[in-house]
């Protein structure tokens, strides 16, 4: 049984979909995946969200991004939105993050499927041990890149500043 | 049998429902009003968009305002969105207007209940000829406030220029 | 005698005008399409206005977008509008959704030909039961093609899925 | 004959309006004062525009502002629009500079009234050399007011700072 | 052992925390209030942080609101941030979402305090039975708050429009 | 001596100044153009201002765009201030536009350097008749493009048309 | 001779002055204040600038915020940029910060006087021991206020709580 | 010992980088450079800056910016923020501009990393008379150079219009 369903408003979402699902794989987790859109197929949005254990939702939607909304009407577990960026900068983004009282949406950057399965993670690993300790592992691994992107820009200008010179 | 289902996300949208229904008075129509909101009560918007015989829906919201296109998900029938004013410039007006191909919401400007009445009504003109005459009247009356704003401008004008001279 | 006509504010709107032709075509509607400038022919868009028979208006435009405005001005019939993108996010946007009271423009998303058709057919389907039931097959015909998606993402998922492992 | 026409698009308006009207008492210029809405009154503002023999237009009109490119699509002299604020920022402002090529509309700020004025007087002044020479006189009062403003702030700071000494 | 952290940036984020701490008195969570400034106290941020077992933080702040990701940067459980609204739309919800991959916040709407406690009960409740049927109550209680407003609503609308005819 | 003086920020609004001087060449006029840049070379833009005789300055400039405003505060002159596009969408039309009490520049679209010329001929055209009766030919060819247009859409819309039906 | 000069563009950034003024006096910091107007008074502008022994300027402007910029085009030394607050949200910051190669403003917050005699202390006190060590105690001063804050937060919170069990 | 530390969010920084190291390579100034991320490394950049003897700082970073705030919060001395550009127009403007009152940060233009290199440059020189040398030479060249494009500009514009006569 998944622990997360990935919900996405089109199949022209799938770049977002796949930043999500490696961050999943990476990490172990099983997790199911499913294209409903809040506007074209209401009723399936429902049966996907009432008929799965999920415990968390990622839901990834662009434009009058309805999706994650519609799909924490139909659940009480934690929804996760993933805003899809278009023409316009803001309209996905507003329309995930400006929930009304009583119904929140946990909202991450624009196309941030990543940070979505990575929030996912989180929730999941309070009762999780083994995940907790991969959750360090990852972020210890994220320090020692930023340090090799450190020293490969430093190299990089000290060569283009002695050229100059 | 109401026409015409007036829809709004919350309570607080009630001066923006007033501007709805004073035109629909003013054009003898009936109409039903109801508040049901995407987010705390989905179903509650599918049961009164689907038992309705409305032939146009009005609806009202802010921030993410996802009732629009929720009752636009359910019905094949005209939808009218009318986005209300909040913290944020654009979260409702873009949460409305934005919708996915296929799913159209007919949307209308910040807090114009007014407006998105005058659509329904200019809608349902299109098969009722009485209503398509006072639709000719309505016009006109505004062509007479237009002028006797601009006599009054004119006149006030003139005074104050009067006086510096 | 068409019912719907189609305008566009410049020769440069033509893959929208097609969105719109397109979904029209589908339905097997009747429309006319014409080019008139709010601002470079003021006079032809009055004269293609009132001399039209048309129970709905399509009209498409960009920038400073007034023709929506104009044509709505000329007519007691609805209006739709369709903003067209540019350099600027949101000009032709607000310039047609923000009518004042009594003259309302049924605005559609960003470059939404598409959905400005269906709007246009489900108001023309209020006194048109053939042209009502095509409506309905068409959104069968979408929860269709996004079942269709669902599989073929769930599907890609799972085969980067297990590649991974 | 009145050199200007100062058109706005509502009794609302009133206000930007005067800020207008009163560099032009200033200055010593007639003009007429007239309101009417490109959208309620469409061949109004035809008639008052191909009616006037005014050598500049100052239009005033807010939301999705037609009237200044109305204006500019009935005559050939300059069009000056001043877009009025409101619930959105940038409506007003966009819906009257983003004018297609051909069709110029000269704006000036926000509820800038007494800049269009002021720009009106600079055209006129081109061909009357006592109004140029008020310019003079006017930009030079300025730089007193500025150096006075000065005078009085380094005063009420000097003595803020001393209390703290 | 309080299982959640309020943090907000400032003492005049004071409202916002009070709608967060309702929140959690109504469903009887222990929770801990700090005030500390991610750019006047940051070593302040990383002791509470790192001193604290909350399984959840819910940081609040405004402008250039650096603090949620700050206390997601010292953590590994879920953060969640509430933008507080001020002179600008859109710096603190910015500031507060757009966070590199690999540390996601978990953004809600502008002053949703209120979401930001709902979602962190919805986390806890995925390991607490008792909480997750609050969860359930609680939002029935809010169907049932809709379908009052909809009756005096309803009533109201209805006296105004026999007051007209 | 040139009637108008081109003034642009930078080599880079080459292809703005282009548009502007084009026009300007259809009309017949004589122009001058330089480059000079508002916060590089100040005293440049003061000299080749006050040292001009041009009747009206057309400043093209982009980013914190404020040459156009630097040129008005040395000159009584009617200055046309034309902002050019780049990475943000808003600094150079708010830097131009957004003027004090007093010093208005004419600002017309985002790159509409052929607007600005075409308003400079319109302030021109009020003392010389000649090039009055230019204009209304130019805007007499502006109609017949946009029939044309209209009927090359029309025929390709119906050929899409048939090929469908 | 004061090693500080504020410059504001209008006798209304008073207030925002004030906060500049206001630290600077508790730093013990001598400076000059002027009103000077880069539209209304250019030439004012250079002298002051050109006439001044100052270190650091600190210059205070709204809408199309022009005079910072002024400022840096004729001095070599550091230019802190304030926008001040108005009727739209971008038009004072985007003038200000949007500089081109060259010719930089150091810009701060909106409205933020006090930061940019902050920015002014830091830049002076890189060669004055003294104003280093009163920026010390500056900051410790700031985590003693945070403290207070927080506790009196959490006390108010805590009686809120009690009061509701 | 380097005088200046350049540190930015990400590799992905480095065009920026290198176009504030290409400005200090000119002025013959020592440097270092690193890459840090306050989210991903927070530890990192506390001992990066507070094991720095720098006198002034130049922070690049993107998205939800808060690199040059957390800088700000380590030190006292003079931070310089440059955002970089990415999906959304405002989010690293916003998130590094809009900082608390206390903790400024020097904010340039969108990824202008040369503009960040001629502040620091203006900051040292205050003690370094070399350095002050230097920045006339540079500015002096800038007006070299502007002449030298409105030389070019002019030829060009000439031989299109001699084209059309």
């Amino acid at each position: 049984m998944s622990k997360i369903l990935i919900l996405s408003g089109s199949g022209s979402d799938f770049p977002v979909v796949k930043k999500a699902s490696s961050v999943l794989d990476r990490f172990g987790l099983d997790y199911d995946v499913a294209v409903a859109s809040a506007h074209r197929t209401p009723h399936r949005v429902f049966e996907l969200v009432s008929g799965s254990e999920a415990e968390v939702f990622i839901v990834i939607a662009g434009m009058a991004a309805a999706l994650p909304g519609a799909v924490a009407s139909y659940t009480l577990r934690p929804v996760i939105g993933v805003p899809v960026s278009g023409k316009l900068d803001y309209d996905a983004l507003l329309s995930i993050v400006q929930m009304p009282p009583g119904i929140p949406v946990a909202t991450v950057g624009m196309d941030r499927g990543d940070n979505a399965a990575v929030l996912a993670v989180q929730i999941l690993a309070l009762s999780d041990n083994v995940l907790a300790k991969k959750l360090v592992k990852d972020r210890e691994s994220m320090a020692v890149r930023v340090k090799a992107d450190s020293e490969k820009m430093r190299k990089e200008i000290a060569e283009r500043s002695n050229a100059w010179h």
